[in-house]
């Protein structure tokens, strides 16, 4: 099966290397024009010319990027299959439909406010109690169109600094810990949870995820799995979905967002899980039968950013597996991760203190399950 | 580092696919003309013209073949470093120096004799006892160039059915069962020891392969260890090599054969060792630390040959891996193989049984661990 990805990424890539042994071929249509790192036949399309050449080399598509124009997926799924479907791709680029989704499935969610002036921004400022986060609606990722707002009188400075036309405005929660689950939908409606992970982001950017976390109750999995399942079925979803969430000093988890794809916070997998969420998604996008999520030791990714620490340091420390994604060097670009994997957490944790030591400007990580 | 790989089939295509992660670009030399599954930059050089081309994009050579022309590794290594070495390739194409190596380095070998006439042949199957082996010297693999003489006075037609001019007649060995061993030795001299695996042919091509084997003595382990470690370090050897034993019913372990590359044999290492054999294949000839060679569970290899199974048939079993190689199907021919990976070997067995159900032609295996 010759699957069509849109970009050509490092998501790109990893689904690629897992796909091969599968028995796929992969094309990706790549309408940035700028560094690619896939694997496979790659149309450059910048113009926006190439799509029907796109489409005739391809059985079925993806991407690994949502902030792609809605029209564009539903153009394309008038001829074939794209998972996940054009609904998954609007809701997840819309805070505001998205926060409606989870309010709809009876999904937690810090309090928020929706707003479409400076005025009403300060208003929900001093309604939540400061302080607060304000978030473009659309086209935010990775800390961007975002703002902290530290009292009510930070809002004018903030809607000039975002400069969206409607924001949402959410409560600061006052979290344990960041976490997220990742699940996998076949066809059929098969569901599989991979164990959660713990997440630590630096300037909006994430650093580090562990999974299996040693203190995370089965009943607080087996809620994320019923809040990741309620949005699977109810988007009729077809592959990986990430959700991520903030655990609360009382145990609640409250959901943040979500990501209609492989995830950042998935990429222990390659190396801490039977199926990494690469193949699963893979797996479930053509239909095929979905693969065990069971970990396999204990995980923590490492994201590789700015500046790459030479390959031959990393892989002589125990349990660290590297994956370059080929990029030059850039402040705050992400280069690759590595997985450094352990039979228990008290392992892990001396494994990785020296794998973080390599890691210009990443501060040494302080897990929760670290006494 | 661009790797440049001598052969372009599925071993070559599992070392790009270990490689990506670290950052390699590969390109292939591909004198065949044949069926390419390779995944990179494909030099397709039938007529021999374009060895400069390649030499000038690649900074280290390896290969996933070892019979090839060592006076073209030699004029290679007048140009780029290759691992391993012209010289490992010409004792392992080599049976009568591979034999005298063995002897030299005090690795047992079943008792052989070299004959250059069907007169020297029937001498020599006389004087070991008949059944023996008589295999060509050069050029012999996956059971090509081989004949057993159940007689001495077979050995007129064997000698025709052969056509070399030098055979290497071999004693039959009583043995319980055939094993494996596979180190990788890195560029500084370090050598690290996969466990040994269990190994069935079927008609000369390996079918299946198990590890680690659960009735194994350590001690056994070691001597294998002793042996490759005493090969390795004669030639001076660089990445991985597997010698293939037999195992006698006094627990003795007789040298067969080896060969200079990632081995099928190995391929078990891919989902059932912390580092698989072409990750550390890649680490070795690029000067890298090796990987952890550990096993995690327990798995068996199951080659797919002549006919593929559905995808989902193969996926819908638990502790499947899927390892196509995209070829066209034909008898006989390698397309791809199965890792089953499980707990323990009583699971193992269970999930072994039925993915061997789904391989046309392949009796179900008896490994000596089935009590």
């Amino acid at each position: 099966m010759n699957i069509g990805i849109l970009g050509a990424g490092q998501l790109g890539q990893m689904l690629a290397l897992a796909g091969y042994p599968l028995g796929n071929r992969f094309t990706f249509l790549d309408t940035t024009g700028g560094h690619s790192a896939a694997i496979g036949d790659i149309i450059s399309d910048p113009q926006h010319q190439r799509l029907a050449e796109f489409l005739e080399r391809v059985d079925v598509v993806t991407y690994e990027f949502e902030h792609l124009p809605v029209a564009l997926i539903r153009e394309i799924e008038a001829h074939r299959p794209v998972y996940p479907s054009s609904r998954a791709i609007a809701v997840c680029q819309n805070r505001v439909e998205e926060k409606a989704l989870f309010d709809r499935l009876a999904i937690p969610t810090p309090e928020y406010r929706v707003v479409e002036s400076a005025e009403a921004l300060e208003h929900a400022a001093r309604a939540l109690g400061c302080p607060v986060v304000a978030k473009s609606t659309t086209e935010g990722y990775d800390g961007k169109g975002q703002a902290v707002l530290k009292a009510p009188e930070d809002a004018q400075s903030a809607w000039a600094a975002i400069g969206h036309s409607q924001l949402v405005v959410e409560a600061f929660v006052d979290f344990v810990r960041e976490v997220s689950i990742i699940a996998v939908r076949g066809r059929d409606g098969e569901v599989r949870f991979y164990p959660m992970a713990e997440n630590q982001h630096v300037d909006g950017i994430l650093r580090y995820s562990v999974a299996p976390l040693p203190d995370l109750d089965d009943a607080v999995q087996h809620t994320a799995d019923g809040y990741i399942r309620a949005l699977l079925d109810e988007l009729d979803y077809v592959g990986v979905l990430a959700l991520e969430l903030f655990q609360t000093r009382d145990g609640r988890l409250l959901a943040n967002e979500m990501a209609p794809r492989v995830h950042n916070s998935g990429h222990w997998t390659q190396n801490g899980a039977v199926t990494g969420q690469f193949e699963n998604h893979l797996r479930a996008v053509q239909g095929l039968p979905l693969g065990d999520t069971a970990a396999r030791g204990v995980t923590c990714m490492a994201n590789v950013i700015g500046r790459e620490p030479a390959s031959a340091e990393v892989l002589g420390q125990p349990g660290a597996h590297l994956h370059r994604y080929g990029k030059a060097e850039r402040a705050g670009r992400k280069l690759g991760h590595i997985n450094v994997v352990a039979p228990d957490h008290a392992a892990l944790q001396t494994r990785l203190d020296a794998v973080a030591a390599l890691l210009p400007g990443a501060p040494a990580p302080a897990f929760s399950f670290v006494s």
